[in-house]
């Protein structure tokens, strides 16, 4: 339980973190050493300027990496909380940093939310920030109990999902996922100013997306990148390897059946099963619950140019996406193609009879026979005069 | 002028390109080698399926790089189009394939709409996929001016702005900004496969977005590579040089004042000049217009916690964006804070009456001096009784 907690350094960060925790009742007493950031933060409604008369239950150094060890050390002086826990996206380097500035390690508990943007600064804060985010927990040997609880509840009141690791594998894990793109985004910008004049009426949607983390700060980046390059070191040079290789690809003539003398064959074979792989674990999700159960809904279509919009457009306001939620298959041995819509269960029923109310009745299929333990959703009591295609059961 | 179009391949760009058509009354007529691509297509209303009879006015190759040259081959022997163009991302290598497979050059003009989506095939096609975006025509010396004209009109009823440019120069240019961030993407998710196994609860946004181009079409793209591996290479080539040097300055030990032993300074300070010069090409827009102006609206803040929030609150109708159009500042010599609220020049006299209306009146400070040729907003007619902060003018 934490009613009160101080936040130092407002930056996103800090600053998000207070309005989430000002949301929830609890008292927060901000600080940073720039004192407009401060003030915007607690007139964003972060908390309020200053410390309270006593320790506070859960102090946040939301401060670099490379300071974490100096400002515990003068917190735990100052007596500012009785517990203590950071936000900085490296964690074997601040426990290490902890001991070496002689600080207690009992009441400190690493940290790191799995949460940011390309802003920095007060003004980028948003209360939702750490909502449905992972939240790395790093307990050492000399963590307390008290301590691990206080940043537990902390999470809790953010609306994240903890997520309790060792320092040095959670070092591991980020030297893949954040700090990885990160040095790659800002690589590929660094590129582009090697490119024609022309080159940016060219660039499109990919490129922002790609080079939006590089706008990060960049002095915060130095430090971790340092904090964390044993880490990170092994990760850079498999990249460089990968992409030795593919230049190879590119420049050299591998020859095969039917490939131009000079000329690579798949210059992307040596990359292509792993990206898939990676792609993989991008799409799965932290395990927060499973993925949505949908029931597919088939519609038979006719040649007629443009039915499937209107089919689309009739199903719209039952939320079903174009991208996510339908698929046209074409029956084997058949020359018909029919449109599966996929909708939450409880959907498919209402979904069905207003199609069949709306001049799609002998369209509907009956799905093929599942053996699932929920029955599949089925056309509407009074089934269609003709079923237009060959059921596949 | 077009009235008749025919799109040969429809996936993703060709079923779009076929939609937009369609909006403007253009009679489309399509085709595709995978019979349900195209049914699917005319199913979503981008044209008919088949040709008609004698020639269209325009027809568009939406197919690979590496079959340009013989499907246009085959269309003039067929005489489907009177004008063709194709929407490859490379265009040397097209218009060189065009002339060794003996195909006639002058009623061919290359094209390359830069607008693109993660997913692929006719489902994912939006009729205003290109609205806005650049579109790139690269007319050889052999063009007709017909072919131009024919290929300019289908830009115009599309929304997108035409760029004419010579081939070799395109294909330069997007070595840079198309092809590179999709080689970087692959390679980034490809890497990821290597990663430990809980890395995937600490997959953040960023690593989302940047493997997100990876999801297109491996074949297409090894198709792409190949077609523009002259220029591709030595962008890769110094993209490689740059991470040798990361990697070094990781794991060197640069001895700095203040530096620890055997730890990198400042990583980044190789490229991080260069990275801002490259995003700032990232900013910079196609010129289909000047930037919005506008027009600041000074709000002087007092102490207490939670005061912008409300300010945010009392003017988010006026489509105040919290990062775009808002920054505090610290007036110099004076402990307050002054929030900048950056609006259109006609929604500042509105916003300063409901601001005067609404409890704000005396927190309002005038804008100092521009020598803008349009005078700035100005506080309402009744000036505030007192001036809570010294002016800068």
């Amino acid at each position: 339980m934490i009613r009160t907690a101080a936040v130092v350094g407002t930056g996103l960060i800090g600053t998000s973190l207070g309005l989430a925790l000002t949301r929830h009742g609890v008292r927060v007493h901000l600080s940073d050493t720039d004192e407009r950031a401060v003030r915007t933060a607690a007139a964003l409604g972060a908390g309020t300027v200053g410390r309270q008369d006593g320790p506070v239950d859960l102090a946040v150094l939301a401060v670099p990496p490379g300071q974490i060890g100096a400002a515990l050390l003068r917190a735990q002086r100052d007596r500012l909380a009785d517990a203590y826990t950071d936000v900085a996206s490296v964690k074997a380097y601040p426990e290490q940093a902890v001991a070496l500035a002689g600080a207690d390690p009992s009441s400190y508990v690493g940290g790191h939310p799995i949460a940011g943007r390309e802003r920095s600064g007060p003004l980028a804060a948003r209360e939702d920030l750490f909502e449905g985010r992972s939240w790395v927990l790093t307990p050492s040997d000399r963590t307390s109990p008290v301590a691990l609880n206080r940043a537990l509840a902390m999470v809790a009141l953010c609306g994240a999902v903890p997520v309790i690791m060792d320092s040095r594998r959670h070092d591991r894990a980020v030297a893949y996922t954040s700090h990885l793109p990160y040095v790659v985004s800002t690589l590929l910008a660094a590129r582009l100013a090697h490119a024609p004049k022309e080159a940016h009426r060219l660039i499109g949607q990919g490129m922002r997306d790609m080079t939006r983390i590089a706008r990060a700060d960049v002095g915060l980046w130095n430090d971790t990148l340092r904090a964390n390059s044993a880490s990170l070191t092994p990760v850079l040079a498999g990249l460089a390897d990968d992409l030795r290789a593919l230049i190879a690809e590119l420049e050299g003539p591998q020859q095969h059946a039917g490939a131009q003398p000079g000329v690579a064959a798949d210059p992307l074979s040596g990359v292509a099963a792993r990206a898939t792989a990676g792609l993989e674990l991008v799409r799965s999700r932290p395990a927060t619950g499973d993925r949505p159960r949908r029931t597919p809904v088939l519609v038979a279509l006719s040649a007629r140019p443009g039915e499937l919009a209107e089919l689309l457009d009739a199903v719209t306001d039952f939320g079903v996406d174009q991208d996510q939620d339908l698929a046209v298959r074409q029956t084997p041995g058949s020359d018909r193609l029919v449109a599966e819509l996929r909708v939450p269960p409880l959907v498919a029923e209402p979904l069905l009879r207003t199609l069949a109310a709306t001049g799609w009745a002998d369209r509907l299929v009956p799905p093929p026979a599942q053996p699932s333990a929920q029955p599949p959703a089925r056309p509407p009591a009074q089934p269609p005069a003709k079923s237009p295609l060959p059921l596949t059961r």
